[in-house]
């Protein structure tokens, strides 16, 4: 890849490595060359404002002057994500005895997950770094959300999954084209085949490697919109769900910025997180005091937070316990019982993620961790539609009956 | 039903017969009691302007002046559905040699149909009219789109499903709770059925049956925010799907509202249909220039169009005539082709109504029909997420290899 290709990154300035501190310019780097710590983006906010934001587009784009994207980023085709409804959830609220809850409702996307909003950063950012091939390895949400972003874009994507995968979930992103490999093994070993093929591919952006620190900014925009949408200004509790933990750490990264700017009154709030208990390195290690995390071989309904060794466990861990958060893990009964519990409540079908952080919160509630009277929010981070199997043995007719009005009156439905 | 109810319904002034123009006062009725035609909501619309419609929310209430709904709708618990994206699909343009395309892509919407619009605005019609249960008879978006709507708004649903319903559709209904029957029939079985219940419980709501003429009236919002998300102008050219013909009817409506008001530019445009060859009697008539629409049984796998006697069918033929339009149709290998191209060049995946109207609009294109040099619109009124098993055949892995580097170089994937 070109090291001499203009690099319009907007309010981004360098690469600073978020254990030794080293700083970097701005390329295609992703690990500190001094003490292989993960990387992160630094800014000149100079140009940041409320009204600057208000007066941009209805998508993650009116946060460009908080991104690393060139400042025009809202004019190149893109899947527009973003800015997706919070929903005030009162019916939820009292099932729950809580008095104000809201619900994040990243279904609303483009793909239908958040994933949607890291790819729109990570395509804008590998496009000014001189990429031209935007690749991951995926076992589902990450994977529809790069080959729909690359095709709206115009440019190659290259996809790689487990080859056991579900039938409908290799449906749901081959349909996009570009190139869509399965390979022969799980998804560690696809993870690994992709590390191999980011090194020796110099124009191949796998964004969730080695685009990662341009990628991962866009889960900020998660925080910046919750705060937008309650009226600038933050929640006093909110809950996230937990797979690299990634999200978690951005989203308390965006409040800080918000108060740090005075877009947002400095008050506390307590980041909570969530995890299936059948993959809970993070809540494990939370409950047990640890500042390391442990990895774990994931087994539960959640597929898209089964990863055993989160990279940013350690980070998610810091920035829970310096708010005076907790984090909570749940069965895949529970899971189930809280998609089935956010639908019936508030009309909204969420993934299985969506199941893990209610039931968290429910927990959370239970345990005294959470205060039923502070202003609380969860994300809900992706669309039911996609783990449809996991509700199943719920989701069931309440009869069946002839087509005659009495059958019907018989059945005792009225 | 309560006849003393207060009616708070905006605008609504009556219900005139589109047949014999017999008006009647508003109220749970939706067939002529003179000549048995359907009736059609009637409006004051002193009170619209841009003004008014720009400072309202971003969903389908910005237009609530133009609709049968209280002024304080949006402050009653609702799905928020519309305002979905305007995408620019040059790519799409540009693989079919037309200057400039825009595809609505209804998809967006919460439980991701256009249904979400019809049922917004029946159910805060039927709440004003003092219904207290909403129903409807379904096979697919329709059911979802109640289902999810009464949750959120706190009341019953009941929603009547032929029997041999695939499984996923059913869990896509069930989560949301509410009532839920399967009929041992096929859907004229339960639409029937769902007649005879209309006419026995008095406070029970079907959407598309007895409050259909406030239902249909939410199909207009597509029509509103084409313009203006256009800048307040209309398109040349529209395509639209048909199933029952009163999506076609309404947006043709809204355009023909906006212009008398004066919020756009008064300006000829062309409104095409778009059918499965499977189930087109609309689309036969038009081609064989007949005033009457010819009942068929439906054979495609475009499910949701898939209405073989559509009420509306004189209407959309007059509207197509009226404004030089034309109604073509396509296999169902064309549909699933056409959601390929969607997706390959825009990274939008479509249900396979959405394929019927891109399929749709190249054949018109081809057939000269279609002015490839005038600014054309086109409607995907659902999400690919609901009708996988249409694309399954053609959305395919490009490759499997084993997990190496050596594997992928030989691939010949670079």
């Amino acid at each position: 890849m070109s090291q001499t290709a203009v690099r319009n990154l907007g309010p981004a300035t360098a690469l600073a490595c978020r254990e030794c501190g080293e700083s970097y310019d701005l390329g295609p780097r992703y690990a500190c060359e001094q003490c292989f710590g993960p990387l992160e983006v630094t800014y000149d906010y100079s140009r940041v404002s409320r009204e600057r934001i208000e007066a941009g587009p209805r998508n993650i784009w009116r946060y460009r002057d908080l991104l690393p994207v060139p400042s025009n980023v809202a004019d190149t085709p893109n899947t527009e994500p973003g800015f997706t409804r919070l929903v005030r959830a009162d019916n939820l609220a009292e099932a729950l005895g809580v008095r104000t809850l809201w619900v994040k409702d990243d279904s609303g996307n483009p793909t239908h997950s958040f994933k949607d909003r890291v790819v729109g950063v990570a395509l804008a950012a590998a496009r000014e770094l001189g990429f031209k091939v935007l690749a991951c390895p995926s076992t589902g949400n990450l994977a529809n959300a790069v080959a729909a972003a690359a095709a709206r874009a115009g440019i190659r994507s290259a996809v790689f999954v487990p080859s056991n995968l579900e039938q409908q979930k290799i449906v749901t992103t081959a349909v996009y084209g570009g190139t869509f490999v399965t390979v022969d093994g799980n998804y560690d070993d696809v993870n690994r085949l992709a590390s191999e093929i980011a090194g020796e591919q110099d124009d191949w952006a796998f964004v969730n490697v080695n685009v990662r620190p341009y990628y991962a900014e866009g889960s900020k925009t998660i925080g910046y919109e919750v705060a937008e949408q309650l009226g600038w200004r933050l929640p006093d509790q909110i809950v996230v769900p937990i797979a690299s933990g990634s999200q978690l750490t951005k989203i308390d990264k965006a409040f800080q910025e918000l108060i740090k700017l005075g877009l947002v009154e400095d008050k506390p709030y307590k980041v909570f997180g969530a995890q299936a208990t059948g993959c809970s390195p993070v809540a494990a290690a939370f409950k047990a005091g640890h500042d390391v995390v442990r990895p774990v071989k994931p087994d539960t309904i959640a597929k898209s937070l089964a990863i055993g060794n989160p990279a940013d466990g350690p980070y998610v861990l810091d920035a829970v316990r310096r708010t005076g958060g907790a984090i909570e893990d749940v069965s895949d009964d529970e899971v189930v019982d809280s998609i089935a519990l956010l639908a019936r409540t508030e009309g909204i079908f969420g993934e299985t993620a969506g199941g893990v952080t209610l039931g968290s919160l429910r927990k959370l509630l239970a345990s005294g961790a959470l205060d039923p009277g502070a202003e609380t929010v969860f994300i809900n981070s992706g669309d039911g539609l996609k783990t449809l199997d996991a509700v199943a043995p719920i989701a069931k007719p309440s009869a069946n009956i002839a087509p005659t009005f009495d059958a019907f009156r018989k059945a005792g439905l009225v």
